[in-house]
């Protein structure tokens, strides 16, 4: 820093980036990826700037000219695709361009018929030495402009020459490099499409039989696919499907103790047959899985699993790896617990055993195990409860073997330990949403999510309920509170998903906490897929709009606009030239109305511009009018808009004969 | 990154810190320097922080606790305090707090009447192992604990020995060193107090004479020293000093031909009576310059020098050093221009030349050759057309020898270059200040300069004119616009400056230009310092009011408040109980009222609460009472009020006999 370095350019605030380019960005197969920086110089000359990328691993560079978007704020923006899923890298480059500030100053003095008699051979000079670094076609191209200068006595005709626009770009383009400054290195996370797109069905296999109190199978899921698949779901996940514990095993309601015929909680998991790469024999074989898998995919639905680091007290871990689990003094393995709570189904692993290496790798075994049984998407137990560096170098590991695995965060905790596990390779997020019900919430919360920083990395997969969590609004809303929800959650992300009996608008809650009684995790239960009062037509409406509309396959075009009623959301989702407007009545128990404001600048209307508006949800359509217009919600009827705006080409100029 | 590193602390966005600690922030001798970030890990233990810091150089670290400010955000907090000039560090170090976390849950355990018997071994096997690394004086005391819970049988009672708040304070305050993780380091610039609160005056020493026509000496200055300091400057800062060239001489309004008496522009240094090192015969010689020095320092005033790094065609380095120079093909020097206009009488050095080293130590030889003369400040001209690296390393070098040295950076440039200069050093910076004459224009500027980022590493010296500068406002506004910019840049910032004449409310402008006519850098000016209409009354108030108002010298304390009126500014400053308001009327045309809105909130007032708030200005004094109160300015009678805020503080409560 103190050494006499002529440093003339700044690189600085080069974006995206996440946290200063400590973390990758995350983008999808196919994604233009706009980066922007501030680029300056000491002085008035001119600068010429790059924008490198590869994928990591490459020798080469891509280059491709970056452009000042803003000379007085040093504004520099440019491009680059990414492709295939892993890593890939940017960075840019900028140099002096001195022939450049040359033609530049020199063109001001022959317009002010000034004499340029030293200035051209100046330039003469300087094209010359450029020779030097040229490559081969810009030197042949160069040579034959000096002699045509060179041919001339007057200096303002080969000022002409030499100014003209093919040779300042040709030396422009191709710098001095002794000049070359470069920016730090910034990376970015490639996944696939589905990372950012998808709409999720969580069920319990073995709640997916036909016969009260028989456990279901992976065949009875099996004849669930044509079903879940037609209500528009691409994504079919399940929580554990190991072998689950029998000592200690929980019964119905969290019960202490469990019935002989109790299935237990599958999070508790391992038995005598078998730990984490083993299948609960109620459930079936492996062969049946590989069979489930592989009729998902016919159908169109894909497989994900849940990786859940928990041990019963039966796990195959407890007696091959004792040193792996936490002794107490007294010879005992530590259980879970949550003081002064016990969870004594459970023994969680500990991460700070000696044989750290064992274990992790393990881990990795494991997964790679199910990847290479098809299943590419995990959602992860309570990632935040295990060390970042492991998550860190398991997810790196697993998707160096595998780049299209997906890692879905189940972290519901503080925000800095979210977006920390979102920044350290998990590919998706569980999120805030089920909580955020009311418009100021929904409006500061996905703004944020959004929009950079939190954008850059964390993709949330916003789930409308989970065997978990029976959120307080379905409860006290009913039906169109369901409603409500499932608009909410497949609109304003390209990525969510429901737990099975949601689109029954199905749950009794344990009073006063949001969660089900009865809850799948800890008895089999039988339902009627089309009990009546269902939504699977407006789940069904729904997903069809995100498949048909690019707009709403993506993030972070979510628009917010305004609605003058309290009730109404109002927003909007854009890409090219497919327009998306959503109205949603936010209160489950009254019909309100609005005047709701349409950014018709953005879609190329003026004020007096009548246009379509076309209801996917009840495949009504209005005119409406410049940028006020009105929407009335019924919940009772349906609590929300889903429009696509349509122009309204047809004008006599548009015919061909006009 | 994907090695097997179970890192389970993470510390993000530690602040105050300038591009992620690429750049120190700046501070002043004895600063308490307040240091934020966000520490967390994964699950649910506990944490301990403690700020680190220490002069650059230094082994041993400082070492002071950090407090958790938010644990729902996970924010923490911890303070230092710099001191003397030159560079130093801070970090963050974070441990898991093992035995806080154990005493925690066990805590909550025998609150719950929950067995401990196995937690006690477990605490007390914590407690052991910890005697391994904790300091001598803490072992024995963890000793007679460990001792006189082995004392009791009942595990109840043992807890209550182990969970005694001075034995969990003295385990959490030395934690196992495995679990610690470090922040990176952070700089922080300290300068001596004057970098940071100081009024300027600039002179032309050689336009300090009293007979019309007579080249001013140093001597001259000295008869002025009293006069200046009496109006309560602090600093005086001459242009150029040295040897001024013949050869193509600018004569006065800077004409192309210079008359026999001229003086020719003191930015055309260097003669055969010197260079940068020499002083300019007329104006003295170098023993008067020692001599002003000193008188100035016993007067309290401080001189500052310019360093220009321009050569007349007759300095020394042309023979010397004609390598320093760029050459054009005809053999001609290369002398300044922005084309189409030339500047003939100033050669610019040429800073890739291939003696960069001979170059570079030489401007470093001519600083430290006038720090050796006792001048501490240097403004330097034009900085923003030579290299950034050159700058970082000459200050590097300057401040190396004399850490108390202070450099001015007067580029009037794009923003990012000049932000970019205080980055890589400058101690302060010119500014938009000039031109930013209205209410929204200061308060977004202002707003901008006294909040990080920007606060952190910029400090604007607030020039209300400069010899380049004549201000449309002032040109425009006459004597109530000199009160008006006077007021603001002696109480928006803590540092400002006025060059000479402005006190006089003098100037006729270059029709069209923001420049003087009859400018003092092209000839000799003589003025009668106690013209009539001079605003030296309100300048000496408002220095005064400066000194004697600690709230007045720190930058980062401004904040605007609501006034009613577009033409009334309003805004305030506090340091402790010290609390100033200003009001200024921005119009210099008309008399302005307005509602304006006191922060009582902050001052401990009630809204039916009476104080006094008294102007410093007209030296009135007006009763308030609660948020909103009145105030009328007539820029013809005064502009402004400048407001000490003082508490109605008697009570019958107040006396001791109540």
């Amino acid at each position: 820093m103190t050494g006499l370095d002529a440093k003339r350019i700044l690189i600085e605030d080069v974006r995206p980036a996440v946290d200063g380019g400590l973390y990758p960005i995350k983008r999808e197969v196919g994604d233009r990826v706009t980066v922007t920086a501030a680029i300056f110089r000491d002085g008035h000359d001119k600068l010429v700037a790059w924008l490198l990328s590869r994928p990591v691993g490459k020798k080469t560079w891509n280059r491709s000219p970056m452009r000042c978007t803003n000379p007085g704020l040093d504004e520099w923006a440019g491009e680059f695709t990414v492709g295939d899923p892993g890593f890939e890298e940017y960075a840019i480059e900028a140099f002096c361009d001195q022939f450049g500030s040359w033609a530049s100053d020199t063109r001001k003095k022959v317009e002010a018929n000034v004499d340029v008699a030293s200035d051209v051979l100046e330039g003469m000079a300087m094209a010359r030495r450029a020779l030097e670094w040229l490559p081969k076609k810009v030197q042949t191209f160069v040579k034959d402009q000096l002699k045509a200068a060179e041919a001339y006595q007057d200096p303002r005709a080969r000022a002409q020459v030499l100014l003209a626009p093919a040779l300042v770009d040709a030396l422009s383009g191709n710098p001095d490099t002794a000049t070359r400054v470069q920016s730090p290195v910034f990376r970015v996370r490639v996944d696939r499409v589905g990372a950012r797109f998808a709409a999720w069905y969580e069920c319990f296999p073995r709640c997916c039989g036909r016969e009260k109190g028989k456990h279901g199978t992976f065949r009875d899921v099996e004849d669930r696919l044509p079903e879940i698949r037609k209500m528009g779901f691409d994504v079919l996940y399940f929580p554990p499907i190991h072998p689950v514990g029998f000592t200690k095993r929980k019964g119905p309601n969290n019960s202490l103790v469990a019935g002989k015929n109790d299935p237990g909680c599958p999070y508790s998991i391992g038995s005598s047959f078998g730990g984490h790469d083993a299948i609960e024999p109620a459930l079936g074989t492996l062969k049946d899985f590989q069979r489930l898998v592989k009729k998902g995919a016919e159908a169109g639905l894909e497989i994900a699993l849940d990786f859940a680091i928990n041990c019963s007290p039966d796990h195959p871990y407890l007696k091959a790896h004792p040193d792996w689990f936490s002794h107490r003094p007294d010879g005992t393995i530590k259980f879970a617990e949550n003081p002064p709570k016990k969870y004594e189904d459970i023994y969680p692993l500990n991460f700070d055993t000696p044989d750290r290496a064992g274990m992790w790798n393990e881990m990795k075994r494991v997964l790679l195990f199910w990847a290479e049984q098809g299943v590419r998407i995990f959602r992860v137990d309570n990632p935040h409860t295990k060390p970042f560096g492991f998550w860190e170098w398991l997810i790196a590991e697993v998707q160096a073997a595998f780049p299209d695995v997906i890692f879905l965060a189940e972290a519901f905790t503080r925000p800095r330990v979210m977006k920390a596990l979102a920044k350290l390779g998990f590919t998706q997020s569980y999120s805030y949403f089920t909580w955020r019900n009311f418009k100021a919430e929904i409006i500061e919360y996905f703004t944020e999510l959004t929009t950079p920083p939190v954008c850059e990395y964390m993709r949330a997969n916003l789930f409308a309920n989970t065997p978990d969590i029976f959120p307080t609004f379905l409860q006290r809303a009913g039906r169109p509170g369901y409603k409500i929800r499932a608009v909410l959650a497949a609109t304003l992300s390209p990525v969510y998903g429901i737990f099975q009996g949601f689109e029954l608008c199905e749950g009794v809650p344990v009073p006063g906490k949001e969660e089900y009684q009865h809850s799948d995790k800890y008895e089999i239960r039988v339902r009627d897929w089309n009990a009546p009062g269902n939504i699977k037509d407006l789940i069904t409406r729904l997903n069809h709009a995100r498949r048909d509309h690019p707009a709403l396959q993506e993030n972070e075009n979510l628009r917010f606009h305004r609605a003058d009623s309290q009730h109404i959301l109002f927003y909007g989702k854009s890409l090219g030239p497919d327009h998306l407007l959503v109205a949603v009545n936010l209160d489950p128990f009254e019909k309100h109305h609005s005047w709701v404001y349409v950014p018709i600048a953005d879609y190329g209307f003026g004020p007096a511009d009548t246009y379509q508006v076309h209801d996917l949800i009840t495949n009504r359509t209005y005119l409406w009018k410049g940028e006020r217009n009105y929407v009335e919600l019924d919940p009772h009827v349906e609590p929300a808009n889903v429009f696509v705006v349509r122009k309204w080409v047809s004008k006599e100029e548009n015919f061909d004969y006009y």
